[in-house]
């Protein structure tokens, strides 16, 4: 756990969120401030800062993360109607935690990618 | 290749592309029609409709496309600045072409991600 993360505090529990899926690795939970009808984040329960932080070793977690992404996405009802994910790196994108995480985002007509 | 699929045929070099990356199963490429200063595609050469479509056998093709991801943020100069990753399926998330790919999107500071 890095210090003072609080996607690590979600991961281990130690701070409430509202669960959609959670297996050994991954945890996925609805956004505390939703921008779409389906907002969801899944991380890696490990900590990761980003995307850019993916490396070979973490191959494995990566497809584990995807496979979380399309269990969420049928479990809150838009594996049909559709959905986007985004994951955000660094301050022009907005990231706002910085432990890895993507957005399952769904429910209405999604605005422009950027 | 998928019939009738403009990025299988990109992706074959039967339709030309600003290219930005290429290995043998990925390739990265400027989107034509830019939402931001940097706006890259990073597809799988095989075809895939989606995110929707990746099962345990791409876990490897998953990890070439996001290693693929940070050498286009670094050689379009956004790695340090930021930059976000977005990939759609379906209807409400405005997909437009039916073979997976991953905006890579930076240069500036972006807006809602939905």
């Amino acid at each position: 756990m890095a210090h003072d993360c609080l996607f690590c505090k979600i991961a281990a529990g130690e701070i409430p969120s509202s669960k959609v899926y959670e297996d050994e690795d991954v945890l996925a939970f609805r956004d505390i401030n939703p921008v779409a009808p389906v907002h969801v984040l899944v991380i890696p329960k490990q900590h990761l800062g980003s995307v850019a932080d993916l490396r070979p070793e973490h191959t494995e977690l990566l497809a584990k993360l995807f496979a979380a992404v399309q269990r969420v996405a049928a479990e809150t009802g838009v594996a049909e109607t559709g959905y986007r994910v985004v994951t955000n790196h660094g301050k022009d994108s907005g990231q706002q935690v910085l432990h890895l995480h993507l957005h399952v985002l769904g429910g209405r007509t999604l605005g422009p990618v950027a």
